[in-house]
C-alpha cells in the first residue's frame, strides 16, 4: 500500500534543500539545493540519449563513478550546454562552490542545468545563489516546494509528491520527488525535464539505479511533449537508509519499493504531461492487447506523439482515423481487422472501434462528449496479444506555437 | 540539360488526362483520370510504409504485377482506407469501370485515393464521374492542370511540372508529374501524399522502378510536414516509349534521365512542402559533411521534422540551440564541436555557428532579417565526412492546429 504524505523531496527524513532566487532567469526561484544530512549516500541517474549533452551531465557522471552523492545543485535560466571546456569548467566549478560550503568533497555533488543551449552560466549568480542556498537549506516542506519551483521553466506549476510503503520486511520507508516539464526557460529556450527523487530506503547503488531505470522506462520516458529531445534531460535518485530496511540490490530487489517508485515517477510523468507547453489536455494512451512489451511501448508512443492525434484532442474531435494511421506507421505488428479504440474520460467512455468495425453514428457524438474533459484517455486494445502500455502527452494547442515561436535575439 | 516546358501530365506525347467535379468532395474537382493513347505501358509504384494501407492500394499492387497499367483513377475526398473487403471490392470496381470505358482490362487500372479513412466511397459519384471523365481526356494543358486540381485536399494550389532533356543516345524524352500535398481534404481528414508522373522515355517496368525509387528517396521521403505517415501515400509513374531512346533499365539505367526524373520529384517534394498546411515558410535543411548518406538524411530529417524548430521557423527566430539539440538526436555521428550552422535565405546568408563555435552577435541578428524571407535554408556541417542531403518541410504555425483540430462529428 502506497499512501501520500503531505510534501516533496523534505518530506524524507535526512534530506535538505532549498530554492532560490540568484538572478540567472529574469525573476524567481532559479536555484535548486539539495543535501543529504549523512553526508555522500548512494545515488544513480538517468541522461539524456541526446548526443549533445549539457556540461553538467558529464559532470554528474563523473561524480556519480563512485556511486554517491551528498548534495545537488540544479538551475534554471542557463542549460549550460554547448558551452565547451568553459561549460565542463563552470559546471565543475559550480559543484566546488556547494562542497566548500557543506563541508563535502566537490565529486560529491550533483550538476543539473536547464534553459537556453549555447550560452554561459552567470557564475557571479551561482556563487551568491549558492551562499544562500546553503543558509537556507531546510527539511520543512516549504523549502521543499521552493526547490520544486527553483527548477521551473514554462511550468506553470511547482510539481512535487511524497509518498510512504511498507516494504517486505515489514520497515516503512519514504520516498519524494520534484521534477520539471518540458517547457521553456523563456520563450525562446529548449526543452528539458528534469527529476530528482529522494528516499530514505537502504539500497546500494546498483540497486538503486536499476530500479530508477525500470520506473523511468514506464513513466518520463513515456512522455512525449513535442517529441524532440533535449541535450539536458537528468533523473537523479539518491537513498540515504535511515529507514534501516534489508538492503535493496540489483541481485534482491524489491517489489515494494519498485512499485513505490513508479508510483511517485508515474505521478510526476503525469504532471508533466498536463502541464505541456500550451496544454489544454492531459492526453493518456492505454495499449493493450500487444504482442511484445515493445509493441505496446512504441505503438502508445505514436498515438501519443502524433502532431494530428494531439490537434485532434485539442479540438475535442474523436478522430479515431488518425490513431488508426498512427498505430500504423509505429511499427507495432497488428492485424487491422482486430482494433478496437475507445475514448475515455470523467464524462464517461465511448467505444468507437471494435475489432476493426466502427460501432455507431451515436458512439461517435459520445465521444465528442467524452473528449470535453480535461483528462482524456485513448484505449486501443490491438488484439495481437498480452502485452500492454500506457503514454502520457498533451493536446497541441496555438498556445504551443506562440511560446515556441518568440524571439531569442 | 533540364529544361522547364509548360504544362504537366498532358506535355508529355501519347498521354491524356482530366480532372472533373464527381460530387466526391464538397465541391471542387475531385477525380482525376489519366489515360496512355498507346494502352498499358511499363509503369512502377511506391506505396506508404504504413502497416494500415488504403484499399486503392493493394488493388494498385495487385495490378502491377506485370509490370504494366494503361490508366490511373484517382480520387479526392475519400481515401477508402480502414474499409474492409467493402473497400477493396470498391476500389476492384472502380477499376472496371475506367476499363470498360477506355476498352482495356481492368487489371491495367491503377487506383488512388485520398480522405477520411474509414468510410466508404460514395459509389454513384465515382460511376457518373468516370463517365464524364473519359468523355472529357484530352492532350490539353488545361486538362492536365484539371488533373492536378482533382486530386487537391487542403493544397492552396495544383501542383504540376514538366520537363524536356536529352538522354545519353541523343534522343530527346520528356517528364510530366502532378503531385498533391500532405494536407487534409477537409480539416478532419488524415494528410497523403500522391504523386503520378509519366514520360514518354522508353524503359523496363524495372529501370521505371528503380529510377521512380532513387528519385523518391532524395525527394518525396525528404518531405516532413508533420512527422504523420498516411495510410494512402502513393508515387506512380509510366512510361509509354514513344521517345524511342535506347530502352532503360535497371541494368543499363540512364544517368541523364535519373537527373530528369530526380528535378521533376524535386520541385513536386518542393511545392508539398511549400504548400504543407498553414506554412508561412518553406524550409530547406541541406546537410554536408556527414560521415555516410544515411547519416546526412536522418539528420536533415530530424532538425526539418522537429516541432520546436519548426515553430522557430514560424517566429523568423534563428535558435540555432534547437537545431543542435535535433541534430543531437538524430542517431547521426558526429563531433558537436566540429559543428557549423548558418541561415540563408533571399535575403544574404548568415553563420551562426562554425565548427563548435558562435560567431557573433551581429551574426545572430543578421540571421534575423535573413529569416523574413519565405524560403529560409539551414545549411548544416557536420564536419564528420563527405556526404550530404537534403530534406523539405514547413514551418508550424497556428494556422496548422486550427486546420486540424475541426470536427469531423
Amino acid at each position: 500500500m502506497v499512501s501520500i504524505i503531505e510534501g516533496g523531496l523534505t518530506s524524507v527524513p535526512g534530506f535538505r534543500a532549498t530554492g532560490v532566487e540568484a538572478g540567472i532567469k529574469h525573476g524567481g526561484l532559479d536555484l535548486l539545493l539539495l543535501s543529504s544530512d549523512k553526508g555522500p549516500i548512494p545515488a544513480a541517474a538517468l541522461f539524456t540519449s541526446n548526443l549533445v549533452k549539457g556540461s553538467p551531465l558529464q559532470i554528474t557522471k563523473e561524480h556519480l563513478q563512485n556511486g554517491k552523492l551528498g548534495a545537488v545543485v540544479a538551475n534554471s535560466g542557463c542549460a549550460n550546454a554547448y558551452t565547451g571546456q568553459q561549460g565542463i569548467q563552470d559546471a565543475r566549478e559550480t559543484a566546488e562552490l556547494v562542497a566548500e560550503l557543506l563541508d563535502i568533497n566537490p565529486g560529491d555533488v550533483g550538476v543539473a542545468s536547464t534553459g537556453l543551449i549555447g550560452t554561459r552560466l552567470p557564475m557571479n549568480q551561482i556563487r551568491e545563489g549558492i551562499k544562500k542556498a546553503v543558509k537556507q537549506l531546510s527539511n520543512s516542506w516549504e523549502d521543499g516546494t521552493k526547490a520544486a519551483k527553483a527548477i521551473m521553466t514554462t511550468d506553470t506549476c511547482p510539481k512535487e509528491i511524497a509518498i510512504e510503503l511498507e516494504l517486505e520486511d515489514g520497515t516503512r520507508t519514504t520516498i519524494g520527488g520534484a521534477t520539471k516539464g518540458a517547457g521553456m526557460i523563456h520563450p525562446d529556450l529548449h526543452a528539458t525535464m528534469l527529476a530528482f527523487i529522494v528516499t530514505d530506503a537502504s539500497m546500494t547503488p546498483a540497486g538503486l539505479r536499476s530500479a530508477l531505470q525500470r520506473s523511468a522506462d514506464n513513466s518520463f520516458n513515456m512522455v512525449s511533449i513535442d517529441r524532440d529531445t533535449s541535450t539536458n534531460d537528468m533523473a537523479l535518485a539518491m537513498a540515504n537508509g535511515l529507514a534501516k530496511n534489508d538492503r535493496i540490490t540489483k541481485k534482491h530487489p524489491s517489489k515494494k519499493f519498485q512499485k513505490g517508485l513508479d508510483f511517485v515517477t508515474t505521478e510526476l510523468a503525469r504532471m508533466i504531461a498536463r502541464d505541456g507547453e500550451g496544454a489544454t489536455h492531459l492526453l493518456e494512451v492505454h495499449v493493450e492487447g500487444a504482442e511484445s512489451r515493445k509493441d505496446a511501448r512504441i505503438a502508445a508512443r505514436a498515438v501519443v506523439g502524433s502532431n494530428l492525434v494531439k490537434a485532434a484532442v485539442f479540438g475535442e474531435d474523436p478522430n479515431w482515423g488518425r490513431i488508426v494511421a498512427a498505430l500504423g506507421y509505429s511499427g507495432a505488428s497488428f492485424d487491422p481487422s482486430k482494433l478496437s479504440i475507445s475514448f475515455k474520460s470523467e464524462e464517461g467512455e465511448s467505444l468507437i472501434l471494435f475489432r476493426g468495425k466502427t460501432t455507431s453514428e451515436e458512439n461517435l457524438i459520445r465521444a465528442e462528449e467524452v473528449m470535453g474533459e480535461e483528462k482524456i484517455e485513448i484505449h486501443i486494445d490491438l488484439g495481437a496479444g498480452q502485452e500492454s502500455s500506457t503514454a502520457w502527452g498533451c493536446d497541441l494547442s496555438k498556445e504551443y506555437v506562440e511560446i515556441n515561436s518568440k524571439y531569442i535575439t
